[in-house]
């Protein structure tokens, strides 16, 4: 079932190692079928070099595995709640990403600096707060997707927007329309951390990019008005 | 039309993957054919991967396409505004290269710490001030050209002797005789600024290079007495 | 004799090069055989394009070498103390891996600051002290494992839980259940002295990661029950 | 003439690519036959991916070209210098590869942190002053060359225990008892130089390692004693 998605959501998953995104088998990529209500996701541990588009695990909406012969990704209940929250996102991409998880780690949002991050995400990527013992004794992969939604909400951020999170002393989700675009800003994400740091360490005193600027990258390549690309 | 010339920036474009300065299509080549007075550059948002040197677009000196299938890159309008200003120069490039976008986004001139950066680039790099929203809102691209054309003017500097500029919270452009020359100083510049950022790290109180050494150093790649390489 | 374990060891060994974990010949690899009671290990200052399985060199527990044309690495006794100490291990390697070398120079612990850390590393990589001139002078490869054990002792750890530690201004160490294991752990250690010391650039003032979230990553993956991967 | 030492010296320099010491033709490197008073060295501007073996170029120590069609390298009157008062030396390269280069633009002896170091350069490398405009305009080269070697007998440096040093606002020179061994120790001396500069950044107050430890590290890789690598 789903053979086309799971290919999608198996190439996605491989062009993490491509473009330096994950050690090891530190990383998962999901993409969903909004119509049939389930999403596929790569099996828990699994190394990308052995990895093949039938081993894909398919999951429903309530975190019910509904085919595949291998366990999911243990983080596959923070998929759950990103699908649920965000109604209209088609993929979720989690690394550890070299950079990215460093912000992570140092529990900062990362500021725009920049035209290369305003050209995909709009203002500051977030990072969010610990969970708390419970929350993690609870159901800790659950409630790392609902401490993301909690927050987008909390601050009014647009997830179509803002397509990236940081877990604080953890690392990265991004997401997008579907799988290839959720791995493409998880690569976004991982050049706009390490150029923020660099940044920071040049010009300590460095302010964030001009909101003008921001509207004006960010608006050239989203809404009725972008002209970046070709016409589709 | 201009068979040679969409070859020549087709492969100076490709030569921005190879370097390692573009991710995605986060760059763009152009070349520019003086006695005919129009140039050619890179289609807009069109993966390297799938580059063909017949998708090249030609375009005017006035910025109207003359041929192409497709919409030239975002960027073209700056590349006219640099042709317009600085009558001899044969390409152009802007990327976001990691290390040159560092200082862009940290608003500060690379200062030039030895001779790696002196062999190419007289004096400082310079880093121009962000458009006003006004600017941003009339011509964005055209404007960014204007300002860096002013800015060389203000300064007193020989486009030729610094072939590098950074657009604040943005990124570089770099020119030369010819596209390939264009990139090829976006290689310098990209290494130039990865040394002066580590360079700073190292020793804070750093200087710049004695005038003397930079002139040794230019002058012996540039100019009547130049004796680096070999005689043409 | 042992030629299965030549094998692994010969290909744990060639997977140091691969990750990128060792210039030269500065790193070793070696692998034991408790029932026997012997241990193969690179041959001292060859190079690895250069290695084949057979030239491993096969020691016994007191030192000795028991077979192989080559002399044996010059940090073997080092590994005689760590298999006579830590009496459950199966693999042990040594590198001057670049990012844990600098922790190792810089004479810091690697505190946990995320969860990829403690994925693997249950608190903090330990940095042991130098050796002192007498030390130095009796038996220095010998006494930086007797160093590395006392240190173990001293601190209460588990070196099952903590697989890895820093020989001040020298390098990391680290073992686990067979050669391959071992390795796993020299390339998850230097990509978190990497992001450690990131980590710390972007916030000066950071905090290792709450205990309860170490645990959370460190027991999903360890123990009795442990839910990452697949069963077995 | 010189046909086996001319392939040696050529495939020296196709090293420096291949170790990543190089961007485009910025480095060269030098081989002597002692007996015949002769050396090879790359020629000037030449780009490694069209370098032939023939292409190197026959110097004398007096720095008269001897044969070659090419112009040499435009550092060959400091090979010449080098060369004449190292009297033992084998080979000579010069680079600008990136972290050695950030040290040499720092103005900064690099500190010798730890084994890595100390199993190759004894002490600290040496970073030379700056010619003064009157050395400059005399000969640069050439004078390049004798303040290294007068720096050495200043600071009364043995040549052989100490194969690197760092020219001010410039880069490093390497030498060694061949064009290879020099190149092995360029690729140490940007190791080196690199560790050094993030063990600082993780601990600001780091001090040398101690002087027993360099002395342990040095020892048992040179001289009578020595018991790295294989007996030959």
């Amino acid at each position: 079932m789903l053979e086309q998605l799971k290919r999608e959501v198996y190439e996605a998953n491989m062009q993490l190692p491509e473009y330096g995104l994950v050690t090891f088998t530190w990383g998962n990529v999901s993409g969903i079928d909004r119509e049939k209500g389930l999403f596929v996701i790569k099996p828990s541990g699994v190394a990308y070099d052995r990895l093949k588009p039938e081993d894909m695990v398919v999951m429903d909406l309530e975190g019910h595995k509904v085919e595949g012969g291998y366990r999911p990704s243990s983080d596959t209940d923070t998929h759950v709640v990103l699908y649920n929250c965000f109604a209209d996102i088609g993929g979720v991409v989690h690394t550890h990403s070299s950079w990215a998880a460093c912000w992570a780690q140092a529990g900062r949002d990362i500021p725009c600096y920049g035209t290369t991050h305003a050209d995909y995400i709009y203002g500051s990527v977030p990072c969010v707060r610990n969970l708390t013992r419970e929350e993690i004794e609870e159901a800790y992969e659950r409630n790392t997707g609902v401490l993301i939604a909690d927050e987008f909400e909390l601050r009014d951020l647009d997830h179509n927007a803002t397509p990236a999170v940081l877990c604080k002393n953890h690392g990265p989700f991004t997401w997008g329309k579907d799988a290839s675009e959720a791995v493409h800003h998880a690569v976004v994400l991982e050049e706009v951390a390490r150029m923020a740091a660099r940044c920071e360490a040049i010009n300590p005193g460095v302010k964030p990019a001009p909101r003008e600027l921001q509207d004006k990258h960010y608006y050239r390549k989203h809404g009725a008005d972008a002209y970046y690309g070709q016409k589709q």
